[in-house]
């Protein structure tokens, strides 16, 4: 249970490199609300865990409120979010300089779409990071690539 | 924990009437989102319970999904609500035809502000509604005195 700051950077990975030192998770995740005008309000089964997370608006830096559910929660919860799921694998390791990373392999309506998301400490370190050869464009402002847009549209972004 | 549709009339009340054979609780709460665009989600104190909800869109009959919560799941969620929060003291009861009620008596910036909500298993008994005397005017449509509302607006209406 937390309130963190997250500051993160996001790229298409046309390619997905050798996940083998990755620790992979089925994630499928709904939004109660998508946030725009307010916060966005998510739950989210990943492997065994259920959690709900509400995030404020933006996209380098977020403030984000997370807290573990039991299934029963999230079951009553999950219809809430009807128009607004998608489900991915997600690839948890690090990158060769140390910053953990996230590989997200799309499912479903959205197959065919690969994302790594990078975490950094300090806006500092996240405004100066180079990205390894298998990283492709830098989506972090693009807000048709946010989860919440891409559940919601149901279809990838066009040129993706 | 119940995904249910909820269907309520609600009414100002210029002078409250004898509550003695009524239920009181302490009742606090604050909206993660007040809907507009999206779902309304909020985080309620109720006495000793602490609650999750979620609506829909609308004012007369709304779907509402709604699971309890333990105090530190709720105390990891409140402060995503700041700025729109309100207090009430919550007095249930049953009208002398035997719809459910209950009086909401506002506090802090809301002081003043007494409302009923009347509950209703069918639409048709909701339509067909007859208030008592001491219920003043009909605000189920007027958006201003919704809860989530109020709590944003952290002012009465005026004409209250």
């Amino acid at each position: 249970m937390s309130a963190v700051q997250e500051i993160e950077r996001k790229f298409l990975v046309p390619t997905a490199p050798d996940l083998s030192g990755y620790v992979a998770e089925v994630v499928r995740q709904g939004y109660i609300t998508v946030g725009g005008e307010g916060h966005e309000v998510r739950v989210r089964q990943k492997g065994q865990g259920y959690f709900i997370t509400v995030k404020s608006k933006g996209t380098l830096a977020r403030a984000e409120y997370e807290t573990a559910l039991s299934q029963e929660q999230f079951d009553t919860l999950w219809p809430a979010t009807e128009g607004r799921r998608l489900e991915k694998t997600r690839y948890t390791g690090t990158l060769s300089d140390g910053f953990p990373c996230e590989v997200d392999i799309f499912e479903g309506a959205l197959t065919g779409l690969v994302m790594v998301e990078v975490e950094f400490a300090k806006l500092e370190a996240a405004k100066a990071f180079s990205p390894p050869d298998w990283f492709g464009t830098d989506v972090t402002e693009d807000k048709r690539y946010k989860n919440s847009a891409l559940a919601s549209a149901g279809t990838l972004p066009p040129g993706t």
